[in-house]
Formats: structure tokens, C-alpha cells, sequence
């Protein structure tokens, strides 16, 4: 047991499954991590709603009081992704209970709270990190790589951009994420928040900055109910309506301490992108692109290159020589690729369940053998075969 | 427990993992899906390594006669993913002890075989189903969608290309895959299957075809050890040498039934194309086209769109309107997006183990939260801002 | 005089009117160029066109009788675009004149009067060209050279697909296009001609081939007037129709001599598609792909690129290095760039014809000029600064 | 001859010739235009320089002096392109002569200057434009007319790029373009200014501004000659350095009067961009996108398209509803096709000269029509057909 981290998480909605996915995932494709995180405890403030969570996404036991959960001596490690205004009472508490911690991005709502957070982390002792997905993108790896080697050469410019559209439409209800109290902020804190770390990641400390921003629709139907991410908008055009507290878009400009000029844009008003996260980087050597809604892409760029054949490279990050990747699939699979077969036994198990057969069945086995061995007889005796010959 | 499937799977490489893969996401992703498999037994001819897939991949018990298995009560269905020229021996005696079947493609070596199969799993009134998994791709079910409900009009053509470049280095040995006997043919089989099967998904059945076939590399160095697909070439070139008796590479031509043409290609010797697996129709109506390196998309034209603004559509293929997308992420968060915290748990847990903070840490959550303030403050005070002051 | 080149030219229709442009860029943009074409004479049955023709591309003189034309002594070359069917005639008595041809292709409606003007030319010992004018551009050039240096290495495939369509609907009329007794044939002749050219161009000579063609719409209403291949469709259904003489579609596969496979496809119905004249070609050291709707770009692959940045780069075609592209505009500056100029002076004489200020008037110089200086006070003075300071 | 608008054009390098050639271009393409201009006078300090541009670009008289010039009553139009900070002088002398003006940007080195010369343009009554000729793209035109018809609706947000990688190299020279006395600024004005002129075209006035600057090489070699914008670093290390005066890199973002947020960047910094001009607009009912290196394309997004085929569609602005584009040449054939003709007869008159054959040659015409006629008979007689037999 002790290659075991016992895993308490607090929350269980978008981040609470996309944790609990990972936590199942990483035994399989990382068998020699050298630990293996044990889905323990899940916590939640709706009882049912939590049990129903622990069941679909495989823990062990759900309760209800996260001021329970982070006491037990069972527990190693606590995932904090619980709505972002809880953030820090949870983690000082976990903390002073010594326990590891995780928490999704924002740490806090404000730099004041993340830094307390951080000091009660660093008092108790204990592992902290924060929930900056992005930067563990295969892609995004070896453009770190490519900086850091040096192979870029020195850094001028960095300009990131996290578009969205999601609540272009006046009549998408007030959702949590647009209220400030809960929120925080708006695109500048769920989006900017992560070109900001890929920024410091990549490229390293910031300077100074100076920046705009704009609510474009300033007052939005209260919602009925609040079902996340995906809540749509009423159709009661009567509805009454609540002011919308935080930025629809923040755009700034930057200054790093190592003299690149970097240009940042969040917005959730980019008709057209679901969700452009995206990046490019300029060097003396080099350049490179990044957009994650082609996540196992990067474009790279060398001068070096010779003369006649210099231009952007699409690399797509899934070779063995890729961070990662060769946990997954065969070089050109791209991550994703598994999905086709859980969609597959998808229909493997509702065709059973409706005692009718799968698509495709063996019919459809048997009729693509007949093609490839019609093409076979028309390679060997030089002539068409039609599939009657079959 | 009626609501259950309990799998037992012959084979644990490179499509046992993917297989195993899905039935463990299907319960998380798709919890209302009317069965849910049961990871039961695993199959395999080496007992160490079939017990370290099933500690892996999370099957309850490994053994390694299938012959045993295929007979045992507690088994509702036989998933076959050992290599190919086993497939119907497995299938034939699995059908006869009543036991649903899932079948990896090729379904057989030949067309006679794989019609004995069929006709086995039909005499004994089973479910029967056959692992073309890329129809499964959420962009593929939307070009699908399209062709049946006829917005795409009546189709001329379709034209499928699936390459790879694994190969091409004449010193990468004589793996089985390049063996006749073992795996009945090359790209042909291999890669060309996929095609044959997604052009009768979408266009429907072939009326004749005509081909032509080439293998490069002649000869290859006989492999010291067989080590799947990524195996090495052997860096001696001395070594003893075996004739390759597969095609590098085939193409053909086709009519299909309803009057459109067709075109195919499959090869291992495309420079720079680790796995291309694409296809365009076009049909009076519109086109789409598919490449698999970009599995969330597919590119849409409708020759009914305005005059000025016809062209192809980049459809990201993460919408509530997609199939299978809502069971996923938010739209624009495309597949695969969830492996990013795969690799965040593992640095978490690597660095856990090592007794380092993980990166990013809570400092990371600081600085972040400090530039996020800082154009907060640019963005009231309206002037730059040093990090500085913060 | 002597590094002068006489021009007759036969046809002044979409090639009489590529070809004079180029008569007219040459000394503009090649002034070194040995020999300078003169655009003497042009050609055409119908007095009044063609001399509107004259007019508008700038020839000296206009004439209606070829016969004449060829015999003229000041006339060094003929330049033959008239309608297919009337080539061979032309060729052959202008060779008989012992002028030098530039002819169009098809060079002829079958192998049988090309030869003979082949025979002909060479008789006459004159010079002889035929305008497979794709191979003119220079990213097609840096395949070439590619190629011939060895840089691809040993070419396994070349894949090529010329596909439109303009004629898809229905009603689209019966044009000369679609007639085999003046056109030769459809797609075949018109499209796939380039692609044989430029696979001959690029790897070398075919030795085998087979095919398949469909003509998709067979009969069509006659067209009221023959109006080239902008024709539109009669909008009266009840038009008389006649019957459609030509391929619609034509798609071959073929063996080269050199060893490597070819796939071909002409298409006019693939929907979405205006002109995509593309092809890719396979090495054992890398691959290149060309589309001629992005004209300026080749994408490139070469095996030997360190393993973690390997994939297709996108060459843009306008440097230095690249044939040609020194003699138009600086890097990057795509071939196209000088037509927003001639747009330019459109609204420039419109407006002055008109007696109102064109646009972009000194106001926007002066409005432009505003924002930069307004930009350049703010970096300055450190704070944002309003246009009405200004 | 009323119909003839007679130019005197003061500059004879890179925009002389781009302007020469529209001149050249605009009776062949727009033969209906209401004015034709006439190629009279060309005008540089350079007596030589100046007479070889006549010759090369079509002009019919050369000279020295433009005060002289701009005297002529055989003159109706001015068009100065020569170095900016000789425009005003010119301009204001010219407009005194009651000659149309022309001015490339940017129009004055400051504002003053620049409102001066308006004022002086005014009081003369005559026509007056800048040379923004980005705006004259067919598809820049095409996302005009979306804007302006509503059917982007409300924008919210502009965001353009100018970026180029031409002066990377440290040991490039310290050309005029690097001296502000003679270039009045570096990226900001000579890049900054097109997009500065495209958001005013397409979104409207500004409002406010802030920005950021940088020279990041400070120091170059000097020229040993002035190359203009094509020089070349000079090879010695040792040469003596002069200081750069200009911006290499300038950013900034915008607030319009109209309410939409802007951000711009120009820089000379940008590995792998040779002249990437890039815009993106987004509105309340649907997106464009553009860059110049695809010039014939506009990326085009609507929110009304149905839910499962919403996604950015490629528009060729070169059909006949896209303005400019009929003149040119059919659908598809992308603004520059024309060039390949060019190179084309550069080959054949090449060939002549040298006195071998032109490639390709009719023997390449005769090669083409065998392999036309082996697939021909093979559709017929449904078989492999060699070259060999033909």
C-alpha cells in the first residue's frame, strides 16, 4: 500500500469528473508511476448528487462535509475543484490537517486569499499544486522543450488568445461564472488564467502590464436554475433580469522581465471559436503556434532551416519522441483516438440490451473481406472483379 | 446485475489495451447506457504478461486457455483481439457456447472464413460485431448523418486515402504484420479494411472494383524479437534477411451500386504521414471531408449557401448536436482534452514521490493571481502596472 | 530588333487573354529576359471581338484569317489557342511557314494529329511549345527541383486530383465543353491533361494505366448562345436538351516507369471545389504536396528532420531562393499582391471620372496618421491617449 | 482622348512598379472603366535609374525634376512613391499646380505634415488618395460588404496582425527603413499603418489607444549601399554600427468609437512570417478572418447556420458575386494564375533564344495525348493498358 496516494475530492461537477477520469487513467497508461492515486473519498454538498458522481466516476465512499473529510487519517491527499469562493477556506484547513493538496485553478479569488493559501501550505509541509491543465498538452511540452533547449533561440514575442462563444446570445442566463462574487472573474479569470500560466511557463516571469476591459451584455435573464457550464438561455424574453458583474472580455499587454513583448486577449464573445486556446511564440531561432482545439498539434518554425524549404511545421506531438505519448497509441494516433471504441461499445451494449445486432456486424465484416479480396483477385488477374463474383 | 456484460477478451496488446480502455470509460461517460460490461477475465497465451494486462487494464482475473474461457457460465460475451489468423478458430467456438461476440477487424484472413463466422454466430443466435471503429468518431457519425438524411444530395464520389510512413526505413525488421500467413495482408488489410468499411457506411455497397498493388522493400531483416507494432530495425546490417510477403501498398478503383466512383489508397510508405486516415465525398448537395489526424472535425460545403459565402466549414464536432459529444466535455473542450490531467495526476504524484513540489504549484497559483490583479488594476487606475506592486 | 519575338496569335478568348497578359508582363517583370515578345498580330473569326480583343490587351493589329497570318514575314511565332479542334490545321501550315508555335493544350483531339504536328514542327526545324503553364509556378518549380536533386529520394507515390464544379447543376447548358467532336473530351482532357503533365514533369514517364469514367448528367438544354465557360444555365426547363458527349468524371490508376504508383482523379461535380488542382508526391526521403488554389505554398516533409519537429512544412513559395519569385515582389509578398494596385487605380479614375474623392482619401491618410501618432504619444507618456487629443 | 487621365508618378522602386504595373493592368482588366490612365511621365533623382524603369515599366518620357513635373499642363494626376519624407513637399506643390494627387502611405512622416497636405488638397479642389491598397483585396472587399450589410452584426471585437521576419538577422544592414528622419517610424508606420487603415475601413473610427514599443537589435551595420528593402547584411563583423532609430516591434490595443475592442501588432520580429497581414473580426452574428499570405481566401462564420454544421467556412473570393473578380479570371483560379504564363513564355522565349526546344514541347504535348488515349481505351475495353501499346 505504500505506492498508494488515497485521493479526498471536493467537488464533482466538470472538474470533478474531468480529476476522477484522470485518476482512473493514469494506473492504465502510467503503470509505473511510482504512485497510483486511490479514488477514496468524494465530497459534495448534495448528498444525492454526490452519490450518484461516486458510483459513475468510481469512488469508493461520497460524503457530504468536507470539513469531515479533510480530519480522516485515511486520506493523503486532498482535490479541491469545489465552486472557486470555497477554494481557500477548504485548502488551509486540508493544509493544517497536513494533508497533500490539489486545487484547480483560480487557487482564490484574490491574490491576497491564493497567498495565504500558499503560506499554509508551505507551513504545513505538505505538496501543493494547481490546476493549470494546459500545460501538459504533448504539444505544449515540446514547445517548452524547444524553448528551454535553447533551440528557439532568445524569446521576442508571446501572444496568446482564449476565445469562446458561449454566451454570445443575449438571452444565455446569469450563471455563476458571470456573477463576481462567486466567479471572481469572468473571461480574464477562467481564460486569461490560463494563458497567464502558459505565458510564465513558457516564457517566464511578467514585468508589467496594462490591459481593458468590457461587458458587453450588461444585464442577462436570472436564470431559473443553475445547471453549469451548459445552462441555456430562457426563452422568456419577460424574465426578469440581473446585472452581469464581471468582464465578457479582458484584453492586455504585456512586458516579461526577459524582454519579450507578449499581447493577451480572453473573450467569450469570438463568434465562431468554442474554444480557441491558442499561442504563438516568436524567437531569434525559431517560432512556434499552438491552438488547442487541435491539441496534439504544433507548428514549428526554425531559421536555421535551409533556404529553399523554410516554413511552419506541422508536428503532430504523438511520436515516442513526444513527453507522454508513447504511453498512448501507436506515432499519428492522436490522442481521442480510444473514444471510437468506447462510442463502439456503446453500441455493442445498447444492441445487446434491444436484442437487434451491432453496426457493424459480422454482415459487415464478411462484406469488407469480400472487397479487399475482390481487389486482390483484380491485382493478380489485371482485370475488374465485381463483388457478384464474390 | 441484469444490467450487466461480462467480457471476457483474448488478447492484451495493442488493441486489448484499447478495448480495455473503453469498457472502463463506458460506465463513466455513458452511465445510462442500458448494459455495462464487466471486466471479468482476460486472455492470453504468456501468463506474466497477460497477469500484468490484467492488473493494468483492470480485468478481474487473467488466464491463458481460451478454449477454457470461451466455455465458462459467468461470461456473456468473447471479445477477440488476438492476432488475426486466431479469429476464427476463437469466433467459432464461442459462438457455439452461446456467447455474444466482438470480433476485431480483419474478421478473418479470407473471405471463407469469414463467412464461416458469420454463419456460426448466426446458427447460434448471438450478437455478432466487428471492430471498425472509426465509423465511431463523432465527425464521422455527422458526415453519416448528412449522406442519410440526404443533404448531401446524390453522391459522385468518394475518395479515401489511409496512410502511414512506419515502415518506410528499409532496415525496420520483419515484424508479423508483413508476413502473409500470419497477418493476410499488408496496408491492404490493414488499413484499407478501414477505408472499405467507412465508404460502405457512408456510400454503401461496392459493385466492382480494380487495384493494383506494390511491396517497396522486398526484403526486410528478420526481427530478433517480435515486439508488435513499434518495433525497431535492427541497427546490424548483417543481419539474416526474410522476404516481406505482404503490399507496401494498394490502391484501387471502385464503383459502388449507387452510381458514385470511387478511389482508395493505403499505404505504409508516405513520407510524413504517421496515420492519414481521411476521406472526402461529394455529392450534389455538398461535401465532407475527413482526416482522423484531426478526428474532431469535419469539413462541410452546401451548395445552397449565399452566393458570396460558399465554402468549406471547419465543424468542430464537439456540440450537443453531435453524437456522443454532450457525454464528453464542453463544446470546443475536444476528445482528448481530458488526457491533459492524466498528465497533470502524474507529475503530481511523481513529485509526491520524489518529495519536490509539483509543477505548477501554489506559487504558480500566486504569481498567476498577482498578473490577473495587476491588469485588474491597470484596467481601473488605466496605466501600466508592475508586477512589482503587487 | 534582334532580341525582338513577333507575335501572331490565334484565339482571344480566357487563354487569348492569359496569354497576351503574359506577352505584356514579361519585359515588366523579366526585363532581361533575351528575347521580348511583340504582340503584333491577333487573330479571330469574329471582326468586331477580335478587335475589342486588340484593343483591350494591347496587340498592334487585328486580323480575321489565320491562313494570312501564317504566312506573314514579320510574324516569328504563332501563338495557338483557338478551340481545340482547329490546332492541328493551324500547326501545321505555320510550320509549314517555318514559324515557331506556342500552342494550348490539348495540343490535339488525339494522339494521332498530335503526332503529326509533333512531325511537323520537327520537319520545319522550328521551335515548338505546348502550354502546360501549371508547371510555371514556382512552388511547383521547388518540387521539381526536389525531385531532380534527390532530396525526396526514390518516389513511391504520386497522387493528383483536378477537381471543380462549375457544371454540377443540372441546367447548366450544353457548352462546346461538354461536345467530344470540339472538345476531345470532359474532364479528362481538360484537367486530367494537367495532372499527366505535371506527373510527367515530376517522376517521370507512366508505363501502364487503367481507368473508369462516369458522365453523371446526360442530357443538357442546349445552350441559347455560346457563351464560354462562364455559360449559365437556361432558366426554362422545358429548353430542348441534347445529349452530353463527354466525361463528366475520369479517374485512373497508373504504374510509372521509374517504379512508383500513381492515382488520378478529373472531376467537374465535386462540390465546394472552384479549381483544386493538387497533387502529393511520396519519397523514401520526404514528401511534398501542392494545391494550386493557395498557389504560393508548398508543403514539405523531409525523413531526416530531428525526430521531436518532424512534419509537413508550409513553404511559402516567394523568396528569394525560389524560382522566379525575385523578379516580383519581396518575400512573402504573394504572387497577387500587384492586383489590389489595380484595383486601386479602379477607384482612383472612378472617383475623378465621378467627381467625388476616392477612397482611401488624403482624410484616411490623415485619420491613420492620427492613431500612429496617438500610439506612439502613449508609449511615450505611458498612458492611454484619446484620438481627440490629437 | 477626354477619357484619359494622364500620370506623372514621382518614385521608381518598389511601389513604382507595383504601380506601373496597375497602371498597365487596369485597360486590359477593366476595359470599361471610366478613365484610362496614360503612362506619361515618370519621374526619379536617378537620371539613369530613372530612364531603365521607363523603359522596363512602359512609360513614355522620363525625368529628374519633379518640381518641373508637376508644372506640366499635359498632366492630370501626380502619383508620388517616392522615399515618405519627400511626399509633403511634393503633395502641397503639386495640388498648387491643381493636379490630381496619389500619394502611396504613409502619407506625411507626422500628423501636422499630414493634415497640411489635405488642407492644401482641399483648397485645391482637386481629387486626392492614399495608397492603402490592402483594401482592394477581393476578399478584404468581401468582409466589407458583410460588415457593412449587418451581417456580422454588432462587432465586438478587431483583432490584426503585421508580422514579418526580414530583419531578424543582426548583421542585416541599417537601411532607411531603420532611420526615423527617413522613415518616420519602423513596424508601427510602415506595418501598424495598414492595419491601422483596415480597422478604420471595416470597423470605424477609434477612440482611444495604448501601446507598447521595442527595438530589440539597437545597433546594425552600416550599408555599404542602399538596397532598399531587399539588403543584405553585410558579411563583415567588424563593419562599422549606426544606431536604429525606428521600432522593430509596436502593439497596442483600442478602443472604437463604435464600442468594439482592438488589438494590433506590428513587428519585424516574427520568425517564419515573411508578410503574415492578418485580421479577425468578431461580431454578434458571426465572424471573418483574413491574412494576406492566403489572399484569395476569407474565412467566414455565421451563428444562424444550423447547429450541427456551425464552423468557419473557407470563402475563394474569386466567384463572380465577389467584386473584382469576374474581370480576372473563372471561379477558382486564384488572383495570380495569370503569372504561370508569364514564366511560361519566360521559358519559351529563353528556348528560342538558346535555340533547343522549349520544355514542355510538343513532343511532351504528344506524350500527355498517349497516356489521355491508354485510359481512354482502357475505360473502353476494361482492361490495363500500356504506353507501350500507344
Amino acid at each position: 500500500m505504500s505506492n498508494r496516494l488515497r485521493v479526498g475530492m471536493v467537488g464533482y461537477k466538470f472538474m470533478g469528473k474531468a480529476h476522477s477520469n484522470a485518476y482512473r487513467s493514469l494506473p492504465m497508461f502510467f503503470p509505473s508511476a511510482p504512485l497510483q492515486p486511490e479514488m477514496s473519498v468524494i465530497c459534495g454538498r448534495n448528498e444525492q448528487g454526490v452519490q450518484e458522481a461516486a458510483n459513475q466516476f468510481g469512488w469508493s465512499e461520497s460524503v457530504t462535509d468536507w470539513r469531515e473529510l479533510v480530519k480522516r487519517d485515511d486520506i493523503d491527499l486532498i482535490d479541491i475543484n469545489a465552486p472557486s469562493d470555497a477554494h481557500k477556506e477548504i485548502a488551509l484547513e486540508a493544509a493544517r490537517q497536513g494533508k497533500h493538496l490539489f486545487c484547480e485553478k483560480p487557487l482564490a479569488l484574490s491574490l491576497a486569499d491564493s497567498r495565504e493559501m500558499l503560506q499554509a501550505a508551505e507551513d504545513a509541509g505538505v505538496a501543493h499544486m494547481v490546476g493549470f491543465n494546459y500545460r501538459f498538452s504533448p504539444a505544449v511540452q515540446l514547445a517548452k522543450d524547444l524553448v528551454e533547449s535553447g533551440r528557439l533561440g532568445k524569446i521576442y514575442h508571446f501572444r496568446a488568445f482564449f476565445l469562446q462563444d458561449w454566451i454570445m446570445d443575449p438571452s444565455f442566463p446569469l450563471v455563476w461564472r458571470l456573477q463576481k462574487e462567486v466567479a471572481g472573474s469572468g473571461s480574464h479569470g477562467d481564460l486569461g488564467a490560463h494563458l497567464i500560466d502558459l505565458a510564465r511557463f513558457l516564457v517566464g516571469e511578467f514585468q508589467e502590464v496594462i490591459g481593458m476591459s468590457e461587458t458587453f451584455i450588461k444585464e442577462r435573464p436570472l436564470a431559473a436554475e443553475m445547471t453549469g457550464l451548459s445552462a441555456k438561455g430562457s426563452s422568456n424574453a419577460d424574465a426578469p433580469k440581473g446585472e452581469v458583474t464581471v468582464d465578457d472580455a479582458t484584453l492586455f499587454l504585456a512586458r516579461f522581465a526577459g524582454g519579450a513583448l507578449g499581447s493577451f486577449e480572453a473573450t467569450r464573445f469570438a463568434a465562431g471559436h468554442r474554444s480557441t486556446n491558442s499561442f504563438e511564440i516568436n524567437g531569434s531561432l525559431g517560432s512556434v503556434r499552438f491552438d488547442f482545439e487541435r491539441m496534439n498539434e504544433l507548428e514549428v518554425y526554425f531559421t536555421k532551416d535551409e533556404e529553399d524549404v523554410q516554413g511552419f511545421r506541422r508536428v503532430l506531438a504523438t511520436d515516442p519522441a513526444h513527453k507522454y505519448a508513447e504511453a498512448w497509441w501507436p506515432a499519428g494516433h492522436t490522442i481521442g483516438f480510444e473514444h471510437t471504441f468506447t462510442h463502439e461499445m456503446l453500441e455493442l451494449v445498447t444492441a445487446i440490451s434491444e436484442g437487434r445486432q451491432p453496426s457493424p456486424s459480422f454482415h459487415d465484416g464478411v462484406a469488407c473481406q469480400a472487397v479487399l479480396e475482390a481487389v486482390e483477385r483484380s491485382v493478380t488477374e489485371r482485370r475488374w472483379v465485381t463483388l457478384e463474383e464474390m
